[in-house]
């Protein structure tokens, strides 16, 4: 079972979360408990690390530190939760990453798990207590504090959940499952009684923050299934069919072509006009791009109609819209493109079904849905699982509500 | 170098904390810190845990997870302090109580420490590393967090110090050193250059809340030189003469026969009247109250002259004397006492200084100088380097400045 920061804001709902916790360990599970930091700690002690100023020149990274400070959140919430399941009348303890231990790389602020030593672990747990582990945290081969990077809790949950060999991993969140598409824009969609790691991928990457993107990787690499569910649901009203269920494809019965439609107001466009028609330009700028740790997503290249020049449109995230023309200015000389521009207002649309492996349509249903509506397409990109589009930012809401209509998602359930 | 929760209380105060031993590290010297809480965090982070509720029957002590808690306190200003020195340009590293480790007991909550392996950290340390340590914690030989209780930093500055071999423990707190009295009630109140364990440990004992006992204690066992000075300094002011050193009563070249006036407002009087004067009545009183952990202070017993029964009188701490009395008279029956009142009006005064081994004539002048002045003294006790009298409280101010004055504590200097 996992609990994320809002779960966990205060001492009363931690207590709920006891309620919770004792309430599955009366049927007769073996339970472990991860937990984050309470909400807005976190952010807390990352401003105070602001405070302390950049390491001057010469000094080793300041990560190192951050760590320690930030992990000591989580410390705080696994000791008042074990606290609390004692007072409810539980056997519980906490432990810490380094008392696992969870090995991590050094890495620091983006830490790897590396391996959950889970022999004590799991005999405390054996021995009918419940272990109330501090989410987020690992130790590295010289003893120190190493964090996972935020949402890094949901990856600890999963990696626990491997080493223990446990049944299922329970991410208890704010809200009750996976949904066919956000409910605040599309009243009709409906929670996924499952969902296959693949599709449960490219929701979190598109930005439907249910999951952290690790932590599905690994639960998938691990075969670790994983339920979604509220953290607000009442003990009494607990079943197999609460929340969403993460699993493999082939344990789920009935496939459906697409099974969500996400978006995402996060991107850029650019666009560069004019470019030289030869090879090596778009190797140039990607590697400029990539090399400052810009994301490049969409890429589109044209040949423009009436001369030897080429266009080419990519998105980044906005967030490193303007760094990223900067770079691309600093090298109009080098590359000779006449002109480029950015456009912040648009947003990408996906459609995600491991169906459409097997299903042609898919896409021609997408296009015609939008064009019905008169979504103009201004880029697309496709993975074996995912159609996206990229499309004017006011728009969103109307493609959403298209899209989840035209491929019957409000039927399903 | 300690510093105590008001030092570090927020980014700016651990910045000044960083200025102080960036500048001591400067001059040449290798140096190890030891942290507290910020400011008020304890407090908070103690009342989550009570919110926790108290365990239920046959669920083991919270204490543990008290510990858990709490102990992320010092974790934090540690990080922050190793962060805030690197920002100005030294070479420094965090290192928590299981890092060291510092090896503890598992009394959780008011552990002690066992052990200091302190070869990694030494060897740090002489790599030109200063070393930020988190105080008031320890781990225990099963790998659990166990704190010293309140005040427990200090024990872990002159434990560390003690570990490392440094040449001296400077406490820095909020004060600027170890004075002759009470600076608040008597302004000619001198601040000592040096002071031996044994009157320090007293000092404490008795109030005066520069030092933990249990540091002094260690402190004394293991020949550490402490020094007491203020961390509102400025760096450029500091000298060897900067504050009060606590050390070997040899070490002190000029004796002298009192070196300070103490006195505590914390007490409460307790008197029985008309005890049957036999043996093994006051075994049966002590007891009662020494099995409730009530710690009794100064006790006069007299036979009364009329009768043949015993007055009794003695002293306990403020908080307990409710709980005595309702002790005390569960034995009324039993012992046969006519009368027990309690009188929480009173103050302890007491006179403090080693020379008082050799010299005779302390005690005279410390009830002439009180008699001149009209105080009235209920009890009295006495150890081999002090004398204590327990006084109405309203004469508290006046008898500490009688006594500072009669003893020429005011020429010192």
């Amino acid at each position: 079972m996992k609990f994320g920061g809002t779960s966990v804001a205060d001492p009363e709902r931690i207590a709920r979360v006891a309620r919770l916790v004792a309430a599955e360990a009366r049927k007769g599970h073996e339970i472990a408990v991860v937990v984050s930091a309470m909400a807005g700690k976190t952010n807390e002690l990352v401003a105070w690390t602001d405070a302390a100023g950049p390491p001057a020149d010469g000094i080793a990274l300041n990560d190192d530190e951050y760590d320690v400070v930030v992990a000591s959140g989580e410390q705080v919430t696994a000791g008042l939760l074990a606290l609390t399941l004692r007072a409810q009348g539980m056997q519980a303890r906490s432990w810490m990453g380094w008392q696992i231990p969870i090995i991590a790389d050094d890495a620091h602020g983006r830490a790897r798990i590396e391996a959950v030593e889970a022999d004590a672990l799991g005999a405390a747990i054996d021995g009918g207590q419940i272990a109330v582990i501090a989410g987020f945290q690992g130790v590295t081969k010289d003893g120190r504090i190493a964090t996972l990077g935020r949402g890094g809790s949901d990856t600890s949950a999963v990696a626990i959940a491997a080493a223990l060999k446990a049944i299922r991993c329970d991410i208890y969140t704010d809200v009750d499952g996976v949904y066919t598409t956000d409910p605040r824009i599309e009243q009709r969609a409906r929670r996924l009684a499952k969902i296959s790691y693949e599709e449960m991928l490219e929701m979190a990457s598109l930005g439907a923050k249910v999951l952290q993107t690790r932590s599905v990787e690994l639960a998938m690499s691990q075969r670790v299934t994983v339920r979604v569910l509220s953290s607000f649901v009442e003990p009494g009203d607990m079943s197999d069919t609460t929340g969403t269920i993460v699993c493999d494809e082939e344990e789920i019965v009935e496939k459906r072509i697409v099974s969500g439609v996400a978006y995402s107001r996060d991107e850029a466009k650019i666009s560069l006009l004019g470019l030289p028609d030869h090879p090596g330009v778009s190797s140039k700028i990607f590697s400029k791009l990539g090399d400052a740790n810009v994301n490049v997503d969409m890429i589109v290249q044209s040949r423009a109609r009436t001369s030897e020049t080429a266009n080419m449109t990519f998105t980044v995230g906005k967030r490193d819209a303007a760094r990223s023309m900067d770079l691309i200015r600093s090298l109009q000389t080098e590359v000779g493109f006449e002109h480029a521009e950015v456009d912040e207002d648009v947003a990408k649309v996906s459609v995600i079904g491991v169906g459409m492996r097997s299903h042609t349509g898919v896409a021609k249903t997408m296009f015609g849905a939008l064009a019905d509506k008169g979504v103009n397409i201004q880029v697309i990109s496709t993975s074996e699982i995912k159609i996206s589009v990229l499309i004017e930012a006011a728009y969103t809401e109307l493609a959403v509500r298209a899209l989840h209509a035209a491929y019957g998602l409000d039927q399903i359930g």
